[in-house]
């Protein structure tokens, strides 16, 4: 395999420097230079946290970072605003872009999508990288085919404020978008306690549970006669996302397409 | 060990023609007669469901009934109502009852203690007799102690009406009774679909499941920083509650007190 | 939907018998007769145990059966022997046969496709009608692409005599077929109790639960870092394989392949 | 409540470090000093990893530090030879010790029980302080008094090189010592691929998963006629261990004997 040589932009984030351990530690994999608002001009080595990584040059523009560095990928872990102009110039010096960051609007992706047919180039854009994650709302919503009546149950340490959860919700919309609308359980079933059935997407109920201790967990639990099919996430750090920047990298370099969703690239 | 010899009030019941096949299947226990408000003077094995049960005779009348057979337990599995009428009859016999029926007020309870008492005899009334169950609700209470923060998820068929179930109000009751208030998840947190964080009770929180295949399930998590721990119970036919009715048998003969509920009899 | 007209071979066998009831209690399924090498001639309204079915009539012999009855689909629920001849003369008939009895042979099953591409006619063969299991196994598979270690835990009752159970001997062909071999835990790791690591199929390990009072239950977990992905399926009762007949009968009447396996018409 | 005042011996190690966030986070504990065989006539706060700590001294002789320092209770997080010595150091101090460690020998143990008698003062020695795993053993061994049938599966990343976990292993013996012996599955069960069946201790079956991904997790599965109880513990990281040394602080200062095993001292 070639070995694909990439620029990470935002490498101080919490995901940023998860990034650089995966492309530092990946033999077909090279760093060759960092996008940082912060830090132009230094080595990523000589900045804190990055002293055992190999000496590459960091950039606060991305203009000047691609006009002198030679790179195949740039995996952007930034902000929307930010990955927007980052992911556009990138295709634009003939890089391909693998977008971390959530919060992209319809036109902005259409403009992607465009700039990548024009350029022949691929292009992903993902809000979760977390292949487990992704794989669990997949196969949920294949099974919804079969299972008409269907349970989230999602739990997150006790520090979470919303409930459900980004991907309950998420989840609950794949399943909705393919299943007949139903409004499950007895037609006559009674809260004796309200709020004990849970909340209530689209017919389909979601529960949330808040414990310290728990991190991030979710239960997709589907039943029919006779039988209960469960599929189940559990994301215990954030090494979870890693396996989905490599999938993402892996396939960005063989397509030419635009991608948004990791589970279009996960058949 | 002694052969217990057993009269059975209630047999044709589903609970009722259970405890007929563990009686007559347990090699110290042996059946000698059963009440049964209709085939008065016939024998069991005469009756349809009863081919293959050894020969006893049936009585309507538990008073005429313990007259003419000698017995050592009564296991009643009829109605509140009767089954108060059936345990005073045994104790006043000299047999000891084992009343697996729901529904006494507390003045029916206190007078089969005062009855215990007088005669020196045991007694035992278990709303429940699932050992699991049981043992999953004195367990949550032990943990509660040293885990301030717990959720209760139980799950049933969706043909149940009401939710919570009785075990998982069962079970927040005894953990309320030992734990400090608390009023769990983080206090500013906010649900974006109502519903979606549970039925509160003091300040616990308790979700119910409902989907076809299930058949009676719980769970009861406890999480503390680092840990969770999670005690569930998983029901599938009614043959769960026979061990319970076994051990009451069983510990009925050896103590001379009023019992009220099986776990106060596991240790 | 047009009303199905359907034949039953073997609807006192178990899974039959649940198939009768299956076809009886679905509004555009249409039971039309019943084969049975015994109860030749008779109604089977007649026949112990279908007394409140429709009267239908029972041919002991396929053909003249499928002479006098005008049918769409024949469910099979016999035996391998049979089933191959059953199947042959369904569709010499013109009726689609849906065949749920394992055991087939390599040439049996090339004779049937051949057939079926000569007569333009769908056809069924399935070993696991039971959908939630069907797609525990598809989604392993999947899975298995992304996560190349995994560890497969089946329980069943104590009454089994074989383990590992025949479904996780499948998950791990279906899995082993599309993963690079890899020999998973730690290469120095150590038995100090035998076989505590469960057993080894091609890499991968296989543990047997066997305790009173479960049923049949499977889980597969995959684990990468930071992450687990479990698939679980639990079967309660026979009820359990009626919805994959109910799907296979729909999809034969609307292709005219031959199919192996419900996985493959699940997608 | 009182303060207690606190010495931590082993203050760098890792349970060590998170008993020092835990006692000068706890409002009525308050650190005094550390003993640390490095760093000796240092400020603490001066030590790496420290600065945000309130300023306590270091002595590397615990000698030296209880002439000194005006403490209640000692926490020991060091190792057995050392633990032995400073525990028996602290009692003669009139300090009661709260010990970490394993690997003490029956006969240390009886010396500190004598010491403990002779000083009248309370001593606690821990092997798990995770309050979570001790409950689980506990109410396993409760749970076995009921349910004859038992498996255990344990769960643990792919770096560990032993199999079954020593809390395993802990369990079945603790279930063991109060079960009758029973060799559980059908007693012509057969394994197709060897070790299916996992290790077989006293003739409970014991199941070792490794994955990467996974933490350190273990459930106790029993079984009986159609129910099944499961206990489950969850370990995620080393603050597990923190609310098992919170409640032995606080139960040494309170009761003047000698106790071995955290479940001792939960009820």
């Amino acid at each position: 395999m070639n070995t694909i040589k990439i620029v990470i932009a935002g490498p101080r984030g919490r995901m940023g420097s998860e990034a650089v351990k995966l492309v530092t530690n990946t033999e077909h994999f090279e760093l060759v230079a960092a996008v940082d608002h912060k830090n132009d001009g230094m080595m990523l080595s000589d900045v804190e946290g990055f002293q055992s990584i190999p000496s590459v040059p960091v950039y606060s523009d991305i203009e000047k970072c691609l006009q002198n560095i030679e790179a195949d990928v740039l995996i952007d872990l930034t902000t929307p605003e930010v990955g927007m102009y980052h992911a556009k110039t990138a295709l634009e010096h003939h890089v391909r872009p693998v977008v971390g960051t959530t919060g992209f609007t319809k036109q902005d992706l259409d403009k992607l999508e465009g700039l990548c047919l024009e350029k022949e180039l691929g292009c992903i854009i993902a809000p979760n990288f977390a292949v487990g994650a992704v794989l669990m709302m997949k196969f949920s919503q294949m099974a919804a085919k079969y299972f008409a009546d269907v349970e989230i149950i999602e739990m997150h340490h006790d520090q979470k404020l919303d409930a459900p959860s980004g991907t309950a919700v998420k989840t609950a919309e794949m399943i909705s978008a393919v299943r007949e609308g139903k409004k499950q359980g007895h037609p006559n079933e009674k809260e004796t306690i309200t709020g004990a059935r849970g909340g209530d997407y689209d017919g389909m109920h979601i529960h949330s549970v808040r414990l310290p201790g728990l991190i991030a967990h979710q239960q997709v639990l589907f039943g029919s006669d006779g039988q209960t099919l469960t599929i189940r996430h559990d994301s215990y750090n954030r090494g979870s996302f890693m396996s989905g920047v490599k999938v993402a990298v892996e396939t960005v370099m063989k397509n030419n397409t635009f991608v948004y969703g990791l589970e279009n690239i996960l058949d």
